[in-house]
């Protein structure tokens, strides 16, 4: 049984590379050329809007964070946590947390950042962009979606190393390790 | 020391919903007039940008959602968790891990979407905002540090209820409650 929830672990963190993957290649291969005005070329790409710059380096920093924790796993987890593993699992845990926040939180910013592309802001006078680069938004937001997909799956796998630390611990007592 | 915990939990929600009401007020108590061409008067409030909008409505809800667990647990938390109360500890875990993430992910949108109001966008011809409404603008990253603070501590929250769920669970066997 353990090992099968070791083996869940690995598919699921499998799955978020792909997807962590899948985002940074749509957002950052993603360009549009067109014709703005009297023969000027304007040419869209995500370097136009700093949240999808920062999507790029945040879902390929999180990809390898993943990969990290994948080899990590395949040279370490065998039997019962104790000691130095359980320190081990902490340090997870707390690592696994704050990658699926920044992971979650990264790809909502640029989500708020490219609706005033979709929806434009008269108040402020900014124009819409996406009804001339139509192409170009809806594959960044296929990338939203794979981003999304990735959030969600890596904070299923935070709760699994929650899981693993947490059912080692006393329900009686505080903080206390259970003796087994 | 059940207690201590059942206080310090308390205390994080009072915290928590004091910052989520500090960060709503901050944004929708925030105007300023400014003279922005020939005597034209322009008036920015958070109803100019869709994302702080989002954001009042998602912190009053989680400030809402906060009371209501504070309500439910000067009822019925006493002792050890048997049977249904596991059900609700679940329940609950559920609950508080999508309301920090959502807070967190309206929160950062928001930063997202400002980020442009501050910088501008040069590519897609979007004007600065801030240096009109400076004062404005402070307010709203008063109210975004606020914003932060509460979701920092909602994760907090919602590590514990893990806690709190995941220790009921045998070390050995997967997913099996222990025999206290």
């Amino acid at each position: 049984m353990k090992l099968g929830m070791a083996r869940g672990e690995v598919c699921l963190r499998l799955s978020v590379i792909l997807f962590l993957v899948l985002t940074t290649c749509l957002v950052a291969f993603d360009t549009q050329t067109k014709v703005v005005f009297l023969g000027i070329q304007k040419k869209a790409t995500y370097n136009d809007l700093d949240a999808l710059k920062m999507l790029v380096y945040v879902t390929s920093a999180a990809a390898g964070y993943n990969l990290l924790q994948l080899c990590k796993h395949s040279t370490c987890s065998r039997g019962n946590l104790k000691g130095s593993d359980m320190c081990v699992a902490w340090i997870s845990l707390f690592l696994d947390q704050i990658a699926a926040y920044i992971t979650f939180g990264t790809n909502t910013a640029s989500v708020g950042a490219s609706m005033i592309a979709v929806k434009g802001s008269e108040a402020f006078q900014w124009l819409k962009v996406c009804d001339k680069f139509t192409r170009f938004c809806i594959q960044i937001g296929g990338a939203f979606l794979c981003g999304y997909v990735a959030s969600i799956l890596m904070a299923l796998i935070s709760t699994i190393s929650a899981y693993r630390v947490f059912r080692m611990y006393s329900p009686k007592w505080f903080l206390r390790l259970k003796s087994t």
